[in-house]
């Protein structure tokens, strides 16, 4: 390792405290560089990046016409409090809601996924007057306390007293239906169904809101069947349910869609968005809201707030960050990628791995379930925690020069929307030699 | 107006939602450019910021040093995610910690106060085990659930459902005393001695953590009394309860030391820090973690992370503001235009108007109670609440080109720490004059 790679890590271990992690029994990666698809570790070997790291770097790293931007509006102004009205703050708004459905045309800057999904729930609340809000087992909203309350994995339950005013439910996901479904078109009405019943059992007059990432993205990346979401808009306004999009994963061009609600031509009341909003270049988050939510708070204050509201510097990264996606077509580039070599690739792999039971995405927003066995779907590390068979699987992708995005007993492909044909094929390639390890605990 | 502000004016009242306001109330003034203690509107008057914005920008407006800084990092890495060991964020949380007293080793970064907030309180839960928290009336900690309802002040109430686990008490404040003290000495004495009875009232073992504001700062800048704090972190040792020092507001020079704490010599289990670490420059914020707080979380996973935890571009803008305001001196700056300018300047004018009830502070850190009778201590405006009198005297000091921070009945006179001796002698002249109107309504 380098000196400096050397200090680093030195500087880490005594200092910094890391996410969602037990902290002693760490050993990270120093990363000091990255590029496009790729990125360095501190002994200098490259890995190319089917993880776009958290799932944020949309437009790939150090894209140099954003990096300019970040540069110019740090050289005019890094910082000015929400009261003000701001030209990076007002174009990022005004071409994000150019992007969202007809009907959403205001912008409540945050700075990042958790709150917004904060906000949005304390709208949907104050709009309704109700107090519980539903969402999906098997899906991630953040980290703050409302939103791992909304967050179907387990990583809520340390933090779950019962007390967030949150119930969940089932989504639809024909791989380990819920509903003993065959086809998609059944799963699509059966999970239609349980959510009725369960808005029937809980009591419309008291749930503000449905909060739905459009493809459960952490979860495991599963696009819902068609129908499924328009059934969700048709129950909310029966009952009076305010609709949440949460597209901080899916949104700004992820599934090859401008937003994932694109491909199933819903509108939502409220759309909370982050990462690829500006790939996370710097902190930025926010939700957009419906002329009829934003009218609740026109004369009455919403009760909301954080001192870096529309940060400039953030808001003008959003600002270039979708101007950059337009000009190249990113979006499009994902979605070919997606149809032409993701996709087919993923399931050529799927044929000749018995370790791969399940392909699932679209765009650049694709997971591998893998399995023991075929027929009974063992999943090759238990539902919340890992198995060394998967860290095998990781450690060959990782030496192979390939960095995935792994959970529990999955692997999501999820490159930048800027990934190349030759990066996407490099990286399938990769994956083919790791999974072979993984056949080796196939039954 | 130039073409390019209103322009700028239109596209925020179309599609920006603003923090804590009732949006169509709004008159937002056009902010595009601001250089250390000034800033420019959209007809091109020039103001004295005698807010730094929301008391954040604590090294004054585009620093040139921390620009560069930002500039370069972009240059470099603007993002990576939490799981790696980079420079910047491992450089940052060395130089926080070193600023910090010892024990507290380790940074946990988050985007802002709020956050901060959140992970310190489940930090304290968890390694407490105990589910409820305690803090002031007369406080803020921010706009998330956990938060808000941590805040004392009327900004919490529409989000209180009484379910956070949180318990409210009355701390010092002399000025309007709870206790019905007459002196420091006495305020002290008694408000221990309710916080004790609190505590027991509650149980001691059901407390996870007592959260304070070092210096209460957006609910009126009320320096505690010499021994409360010692005090309080006798009663939390005591009994097993975590001391959180939120020094979001107060911390990084604000008081004219670097943390507030410096001047009462306590040392917390977790600091929470956001706004002067960087200035605000780029979004920012965290927790220093004491050591025996850390170790609950070495073999056992934290259970919260955010995709932006120790991002680089914003760790790199602390980097550079932190070695800048210790190569510049500028904590030593707050300090002496505490001692010599503001603090003389601030009670000459008190003996002077008859609408000063009382003048608080310490370092650049001021706050003002206008009253209609100093006997009666009738404040000029209610709690929670404005009024026309109080508007009357800001919109003076904007007419004088000063902006400075209102809350309620109060101004807060917290310019950057970077101010200079003219600067703060041209803004308490503009003080002056707007003060003569409030006099006005005295009886
Ligand atoms: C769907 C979804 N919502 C919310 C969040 C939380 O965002 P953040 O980590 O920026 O708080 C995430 C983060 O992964 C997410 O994937
Ligand atoms: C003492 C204190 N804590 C927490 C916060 C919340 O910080 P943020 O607005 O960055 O969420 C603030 C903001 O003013 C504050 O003053």
């Amino acid at each position: 390792m380098s000196s400096s790679a050397q200090r680093t890590y030195e500087l880490d271990r005594a200092h910094v405290f890391h996410s969602w992690s037990a902290q002693s029994l760490l050993d990270p990666m120093v990363v000091e560089r990255a590029e496009g698809s790729y990125f360095w570790d501190g002994d200098g070997n490259r890995y190319l990046d089917f993880s776009s790291q958290l799932v944020n770097t949309n437009i790939g790293h150090q894209h140099p016409v954003v990096v300019a931007a970040i540069q110019e509006q740090a050289a005019r102004l890094c910082t000015i409090a929400p009261s003000y009205a701001n030209d990076a703050r007002g174009e990022a708004a005004r071409l994000i809601t150019e992007l969202t459905p007809a009907g959403l045309s205001k912008v409540f800057f945050t700075n990042g996924g958790a709150d917004a999904i904060e906000h949005a729930v304390r709208m949907a609340r104050l709009h309704t007057g109700r107090p519980k809000v539903l969402s999906q087992y098997r899906s991630y909203h953040g980290g703050t306390q409302t939103a791992v309350n909304l967050t179907g994995d387990p990583r809520r339950w340390p933090s779950d007293n019962g007390t967030a005013g949150v119930v969940h439910f089932f989504g639809p996901f024909l791989y380990r239906s819920e509903f003993g479904a065959t086809t998609e078109e059944e799963e699509c009405a059966l999970a239609l169904r349980h959510l009725e019943r369960v808005v029937e059992m809980e009591g419309p007059s008291t749930i503000a809101a449905i909060v739905l990432e459009t493809v459960p993205g952490t979860a495991g990346i599963m696009p819902p069947p068609p129908g499924f979401l328009a059934g969700v808009r048709e129950l909310c306004d029966r009952h009076g349910i305010l609709y949440i999009a949460d597209e901080v994963m899916a949104g700004f061009g992820r599934t090859g869609a401008w937003f994932a609600l694109d491909h199933y031509g819903v509108t939502p009341d409220l759309i909370t968005f982050a990462k690829g909003v500006n790939s996370g270049y710097v902190p930025l988050g926010g939700v957009v809201i419906a002329e009829h939510v934003a009218e609740t708070f026109a004369t009455r204050a919403y009760p909301g707030g954080l001192t870096y509201s529309g940060h400039p510097l953030a808001t003008a990264a959003a600002v270039a960050t979708i101007n950059v996606m337009r000009n190249e077509r990113i979006v499009e580039n994902a979605a070919t990628i997606g149809a032409d070599v993701l996709g087919p690739g993923l399931r050529e792999l799927a044929e000749r791995h018995p370790s791969v039971g399940d392909v699932r995405g679209l765009g650049v927003f694709w997971a591998l379930e893998l399995v023991r066995d075929r027929g009974t779907k063992e999943p090759l590390a238990p539902y919340g925690s890992s198995s060394p068979e998967m860290n095998e699987v990781l450690a060959a992708c990782k030496r192979g020069g390939l960095v995935a995005f792994a959970n529990f007993n999955r692997i999501h492909v999820v490159p930048p929307c800027t990934v190349s044909e030759t990066e996407a094929k490099a990286g399938l390639a990769i994956l083919d030699e790791a999974l072979t390890l993984a056949d080796r605990h196939t039954v």
